[in-house]
């Protein structure tokens, strides 16, 4: 830590992306600076880097990207107490104002304040070094590892989408689109105690790898007739609740009519076109609920504890690890092999990348 | 009642109405027959008159409409032990099967063996008597008129709606369309403790009911920029849910860019269109809740105590009284001058209507 | 099904029971006749051979105790729908008036008409053959057997807690008392997620039967001291949720200070003394959330379901097998063998006992 | 603001309290300083005053009491967004950590790094002057007096008791202790709605303000038989929902067999013993839910919206008005005059009390 310097994959505009040197973070009294050890690509980065926006946010100057990340601690601020140098963590990499009304009443995923990693201007931590306030931060138990730890990211979703839409043992779900959101929303309801998880994607590879995690089946949209599966595999008794991650117009149209009458949909995916079809009329008769899902709160401690004694892997939805000198390649392959990839991994410390 | 025959308003098709002498309904051993004393005209009644049907539901034979009554209990059947003769009687006009998961979880307003009256085929109440099943009777406390009794039918469909939206007290809201279910809502919400209710109509007079029933403040969605106008009226701060009573289109559309970010939305008001466009991308991004509403159940009871005690007069939505033998003239008021009616009531003892 | 006779253990007075052959219930036009395949013994069963009476309900003349079962339906009235001769059925022994305030609002366990199996006057199932209203008979999945049937009932009162006490795979959870239902609670915390459980019971064979059915620890109070072995377990986080099943005094004032701030405890098991002293200024100052639980609702198909594809068994703490003509035998044991037994189950059908 | 003294009202041993000059509080640069306008004598303050301690809380240096407060704000801090000075503010008197598991979900009046005014070793403010972070301070509307802002403290007692007690417009609830808090409590149910309450209290005077603030019956525990009037005022009916703010041992022993089957309790008042008789097996058997109530959380936006519009004055609980020099003439009356006192508010600038 001698020179104060790092290495960064920084996009300087839409579609190029490089390895510099930059200044490394310098924690604040309540921060701590974190070694990253491994850091996923998700889909918005490969969005800022494709497109340069996503929606209301934009890339108007360079930018570190990625989100999903664990580490070690190596240095704190004088006021922090929750964690010391050398403790094993996974960071939560939205910081919020804990003032506003969203932050005291427990919703804090909404604060307007917040200030998220890899969203614009915000930077990221596809880097060497973070620095984040230190209750962001969250120990790893002894037998978690810095991959799970930063794939509680993802699962975050997930798990945040459970308790929105009030999941418990007795639903029979239906998750509609398999990237990396999706198939550790399997894994969440699996935390919940779902025990009947029908999944749905276009791509072989993620099906197979759905029932790998634990779907106990899969339909395939642009062959079967939805409905008729769902009807031949509960056994006539439907979908209670339907978590939405493919952000697919014609998916999120669906919904409505391949869920049970009473029943709840949660919406993850956002879809690319801003005006959806949707039959208002059946959601009323059938008097269901519905629950958008942005981003989580709450949920790293809650799945660090879920995870705890339970026989899920969050690793196997990794595919592939990179060095972060190799970062084009890493978003590459995310960008391009569907087929075969879900979760790309990115490793500052080449040591860690076994190729 | 020696002959067991009564007049009743018959609908042989659509707009075709007349009044009939038909058998009187003989009550079975967990029934009560009731003396109709007053009975209003809904919005489905009214459909049903003009078009035959509403959506899966069709009048196939003569039909007798109308299901929001009350009377008085005058025979009951010998397993009957909730009401005795005499009594004065709110009349829940749905039965329900009592042994459906839907029934066992509190939920029997989806029970799909409900038998609810005038909804083809089963019959209504413009008649001089009804028979039903005791445990869908309330009795009316001393202060209680027949009016409100039967007025208790149209204001459980948002009583219910305040519940489904988790409404309470802090609560900013807005009320689209202000037919007599939507002002019958504010009057619901007004119960739920709610005090900042702005309400939205086309039509001037319901504009000025509302304000009369209690809404802080009405727009006129031809006229005004409604997202300026809840703006300025709430001071900024605007709108925690919506109840949407209109069915109309544009109204539903805008529901999700009128609410603010984790607010809720529940909708009452059938559209006839099936799919309309809603900006699903907003609806995730805002992290809203989303709430069908059909009919209502467990209401009841819990109307007639919320209204104990309260200010709140039911009849103030009352515009109309007909006697059962004018029953056409009713239909007509009722079908034709939303300029000057809301509820439309029936007596089928003429002595009640003061004409 | 000729002579319209069967054998039923009758319990004539306190300790006097006896096998003899009665009249074969006939099942009404709502009613199915289930010829019985396995009933557990359950404590209550035991406190009315032993005691004559349970609090309020007294033993007054013979009685037919046994109320947790499983069967075949080999007889149906004529407005029954949903089962047929010939299915394999869960029996959920209590009949509900469907039609007071507390079955319509989903809390029908609390319905004052219920008509429960073996609570005085009202025969229970160690019979031959039972008639119930088919709404209460559940059909078994292929690959669940009679005697997962039967075990649903007690089941249920640990799944019905989880529900009280809005447990989720996050939390820290504390069982006290490992009788059946306390080890079926054990359970029904894993279906709902829960990885951290830990069971305390005074009887050794009981602590190594928690163990194996998945608690994470376990302690006897009577060694250890409860507040320092639960922050040596939970690493000094502490217990977010208490389940008591024991009934024991001490151990139901003691869970006020055993749960967390902001905790839940939840009550299921009956004290056998009318007061017990509380630390009321402990809960208030620790805001905890306190729920009662009686007996169960809705729980039976959600079971059912909970437990599909998840590789809980629940048939691992049935320790004892016997005829229903050995039932004193099967009482003996119950009653006397707290190292060694658990759950007593008792057969009609001598061939299905392996002795 | 010259010389940055300021006077305060000092405690400096049990039973001695002085005016005293002291240091005015500078505002941080999240604060802002409040000219204090009014404040209540709460029965915390009277009770430090009187013992010196409460509970684990001891006074073991001079303290200043107080911390009901409403006042204008003259200077803030440069980050301070939210107030600017010559705002009219309502101060909530607990600084809570925004950091923590409980603050981060909604929570925070659980938070153990809170800093509460008033509650050793923080000073409160019986002053001239208090500096607090801003985000607890919440701007009065136009209509609502300094005095309803002070009152919005002991208000939101029984606001988030309404919260904690899921209390709804059809709940008939019975008020026990009718200090200021369950004076309080009588208006706060009445803003969720609830229209049937039975205050009961020894005092006369308060039995009388009881009934001008809303309550439909009272009681009197040392004369009537609580049940007996309890079914005779409810018509059967009972009491779905009691808040518990007398902290009296036989009270709160009592409420499990006052109130219906499947009903909730919420206990506000601390008792002054630690271990109280309750009736374990009948809560169990009634399915009751019991909350503990700790301060208040998010209660101050909620409260002043709810209040908008409504005819509820918070200021006919004040009996009393003094001084600041006169503070132990307030302290007196609130001591010992509980047949004629119930809120005493103090005036740091004299002018304002009319005398």
């Amino acid at each position: 830590m001698s020179n104060g310097m790092m290495r960064a994959a920084v996009l300087e505009k839409p579609l190029s992306i490089a390895l510099k040197t930059v200044q490394r973070p310098v924690p604040g009294p309540n921060d701590a600076l974190i070694k990253v050890h491994c850091i996923g690509v998700c889909g918005s980065d490969i969005h800022y880097y494709e497109h340069g926006k996503i929606g209301r946010y934009v890339v108007e100057s360079p930018i570190i990207l990625g989100h999903e990340l664990a580490g070690e601690v190596i240095q704190v601020g004088d006021q922090v107490t929750n964690v010391t140098v050398g403790d094993r963590v996974a960071v939560e990499p939205g910081v919020t104002c804990g003032r506003c009304n969203f932050c005291k009443s427990g919703r804090y995923n909404l604060c307007p304040e917040v200030v998220f990693m890899a969203t614009p201007p915000v930077d990221g931590a596809w880097s060497e070094y973070v620095a984040i306030r230190s209750d962001f931060l969250f120990k790893l138990p002894e037998d978690m590892s810095y991959e799970e730890g930063a794939l509680l990211e993802p699962l975050s979703v997930g798990f945040h989408a459970m308790r929105r839409g009030k999941v418990g043992p007795s639903d029979r779900m239906l998750i509609l689109g398999l990237g990396p959101i999706g198939l550790l929303a399997i894994q969440a309801a699996k935390l919940f105690g779902v025990t009947e998880i029908i999944a749905s994607d276009v791509v072989p590879f993620r099906r197979e790898m759905a029932l790998k995690l634990g779907a106990a089946a899969v339909i395939n949209p642009l062959q079967d007739n939805i409905s008729e599966q769902l009807s031949l595999l509960t056994g006539g008794d439907g979908i209670d609740v339907i978590i939405e991650s493919s952000g697919n117009s014609q998916a999120i149209s669906d919904t409505i009519r391949l869920v049970n009458r009473g029943g709840r949909i949660v919406y993850i995916g956002l879809p690319t076109v801003d005006q959806i079809p949707m039959d208002m009329n059946l959601l009323i008769d059938s008097e269901l609920d519905v629950y958008g899902v942005f981003r989580y709160a709450n949920t790293y401690p809650a799945a660090i504890q879920a995870l705890k004694n339970s026989d899920i892997d969050l690793r196997q939805s990794i595919t592939h690890k990179f060095a972060l000198h190799d970062v084009q390649e890493a978003i590459d392959v995310a960008r391009t092999r569907k087929d075969t990839s879900i979760k790309v991994m990115i490793y500052p410390d080449n040591d860690h990348v076994e190729k």
